[in-house]
């Protein structure tokens, strides 16, 4: 077989559905519930926050939803994505494991989180939207849905937690060059941000804070709604066209995993590339290992409790059942800010709970060992967030190298470094430390539990 | 037939040779002369600074080269490039034009330079060099070269223009991540660089003085060799694969170029793309109209005059017969670093000369309004070099909107803009500036040619 480095699809290939693994799971996973009477929420309670149409995908027992033209029209300008063969990382490490990664980068914004920002959107603008509120912390998602929002002449607003506005000044410089508008949280401009800086003026902000920003915002004005860029069942459902693509380029390979590595911050980077994968294993073919990865400094499924919580630091969410380390957590400042996230999806903590995959949490700076590993073999330069991936797979391809095991490894690649290149300084410098997380922090907060 | 947003060829699609036009011109380019005896420069004269399969390369007159396949296996981490259609950027500009981009920007360092880095890194360890000098402004060339200097096994030097390396962090970092050591320039590493700072402790530097300072350190190290990024033969017989690649996609497309646009600074990506289709056009085979854009900042094919000149400023290398400013002409500090040369590429020059393309200058805001239209409608933020291209590309789908012509417009995407985002940030501050350049500014330079 000639040696290929590639696998492309033609985009006339690009899947015309995603997949919603709900109804192939064997119990449905709990319901998001209204935190005044901790009963199901109605698809009304979300009506200020999202359009009808994501509501419907949210709550959907649908196997397969048809993805508009108008989205496959945008998805075309980077989709389908490229399946690469690592040879290069292969040979360095002298494995005789096949590595795989599927990656994401080639996206507009840099990441996978353009597939589901331009359905969200479109769905918006559908509706009659005008304008969308959201947080982001890296940045990815915010640049992800300011993009989306200059295909869709939407306005876009961004929150960025402080930190990440103060350090990364290029992600707010693609969202503003993208159209949008961005603003540090906790900012002065909500309740919820005030409340924080009455409390520390110097707050550097976290997700949880920022989200509750959003969220005030859009649900003062009707003509606005809110996008969120992980976690929910719709957003999940939006990024399985990366494992459906996967596994029609496996085909093409003539291969199939024995072990399949994602990164897990929200979840949706995973979710898209493992649940098409994972329906295939429930339906008897393929046994691949399904393996999370997530940052020592934020370990919710590994450390976390599976306990109804809020999705925010205010508390202005529904409640969610999910691997939660407390809504009023604030995670260790790692690079990876894509993971420093106090909860995970709830159907991929249900999933997690059913035994379906297994999760391993890893410091940030073998993460960054890895990255530059890969770097200098592969070329990409992997954010910070899919690092923690790629350390995963390169101690399995070690593994196999003592054992000798010819294990096929697929691993998600979902974005570039570009714009988290000081991460990667502070890492050449030596000034990367693992946090060491005392189990007390995370009691403190779940002590809190809504 | 099917809308479609992209054009790939497979990776076995791949061109296995490089084109040299040499032998297709009507009369062949003037020699570079030894800047002592004003003769012609010899292979012995050039041993010192590059290995000799490429010194065979600047100079041969064979039609094709053969790329070797360990040069192809590197390619392939990114090759094929993908031709797109404009569609979104038609619409937006109601133009009955037909807009195509070929997109450079995927390769790991994010322009077209990996093209000839990788060659470059590859003969030279093929024949035992262990050391690669060279110089960068923007630092596309410099982080091409690291990668494949990492990808080889070579060490990589840097000298950055001080303007780049104090203002564009995260290009130096990149660098670096791939394993290169970078110098600031000018540097007090060379007698070149401490000339500089005598004078102007100050200095921003220059391409010239930073090429002044790779050439001297590779001429005093056996173990060393310098790498140039643009304006030699060799080089851009090695950007060549850019349009082999672009007329097989156009022949999928059914469609073919009626005019042609390419920025230029010291021309390799201009040259990459146009060359196989001039060669086209020669043999009577299409007449599309190929046209150079260059910064009205440093426009030396439209203002330059075409005389032997140095490719430095302190006067080390061969001289060169092409369109220059004057070797020590300082352009003003445009953001499109990487068109920021004294001279043209000799090759590039001496077609113009012949009349076979046409050049045309823009100043830098027209640019960057491009550089935002296509930002919002395609989604690739482009590169500041390249937005030149695309402001030509929008004058004359506009100039078609009011004519109603069909006109097939094929432009040069070379690279993309995520570690340019400060520019862009500027831009959209209201805080760049056109540069008016006196002409006495250019005669000046103009009196001190060698």
């Amino acid at each position: 077989m000639t040696r290929r480095t590639k696998y492309l699809l033609d985009e006339s290939d690009l899947p015309t559905q995603w997949y919603n693994i709900v109804p192939d799971l064997p119990e449905p996973p709990p319901p998001p519930l209204h935190p005044g009477t901790r009963e199901p929420v109605t698809p009304a309670d979300l009506a200020p926050l999202f359009p009808a149409a994501l509501i419907e995908q949210e709550v959907s027992t649908d196997r397969h939803i048809d993805i508009p033209a108008e989205v496959l029209d945008v998805y075309r300008l980077w989709r389908p994505s490229p399946l690469y063969r690592a040879h290069r990382l292969e040979a360095a490490l002298n494995t005789p494991a096949r590595i795989y990664y599927k990656y994401e980068g080639g996206s507009p914004a840099g990441s996978h989180k353009p597939n589901t920002a331009v359905p969200q959107a479109f769905y918006n603008a559908q509706e009659g939207i005008t304008r969308l509120t959201t947080e982001t912390g890296a940045g990815q998602w915010g640049s992800a849905l300011a993009f989306a929002g200059a295909v869709f002449g939407l306005d876009c607003e961004v929150w960025q937690v402080r930190a990440s506005y103060d350090q990364k000044p290029y992600r707010r410089l693609m969202m503003e060059t993208y159209g949008a508008t961005v603003h540090p949280s906790p900012s002065d401009r909500t309740a919820a941000g005030r409340a924080v800086l009455a409390d520390h003026p110097d707050s550097p902000g976290s997700l949880g804070i920022a989200i509750s920003e959003a969220v005030e915002v859009a649900a003062a004005d009707p003509g606005a709604r809110y996008a969120l860029g992980s976690v929910l069942n719709h957003v999940l459902l939006h990024q399985t066209v990366i494992g459906e693509e996967a596994l029609r380029q496996f085909e093409l390979a003539g291969d199939r995993p024995d072990l399949i590595i994602g990164c897990t911050g929200g979840g949706s980077n995973f979710a898209g590339l493992t649940f098409p994968f994972l329906r295939e294993k429930l339906a008897g073919r393929g046994t691949p290992v399904i393996r999370a990865v997530e940052p020592a400094a934020c370990p919710s499924l590994t450390r976390g409790v599976y306990a109804y919580d809020f999705g925010d630091t205010a508390g202005l969410t529904p409640l969610l059942k999910m691997h939660t380390l407390g809504h009023d957590f604030i995670p260790d400042p790692i690079h990876a800010g894509g993971l420093r996230y106090h909860g995970m999806s709830p159907l991929l903590s249900h999933i997690y709970h059913l035994g379906l995959i297994e999760a391993v949490a890893i410091g940030q700076s073998e993460c960054f060992a890895a990255g530059v590993r890969f770097a200098r073999t592969e070329g990409i330069l992997p954010a910070p967030e899919p690092t923690h991936a790629l350390a995963a797979c390169i101690r399995e391809a070690l593994r196999c190298k003592e054992t000798g095991e010819e294990k096929v490894i697929l691993t998600a690649l979902c974005g570039h470094a570009h714009l988290d290149l000081p991460a990667y300084g502070r890492y050449l410098a030596g000034e990367v430390v693992d946090h060491d997380l005392p189990e007390a922090a995370i009691q403190d907060a779940l002590a809190r539990l809504p």
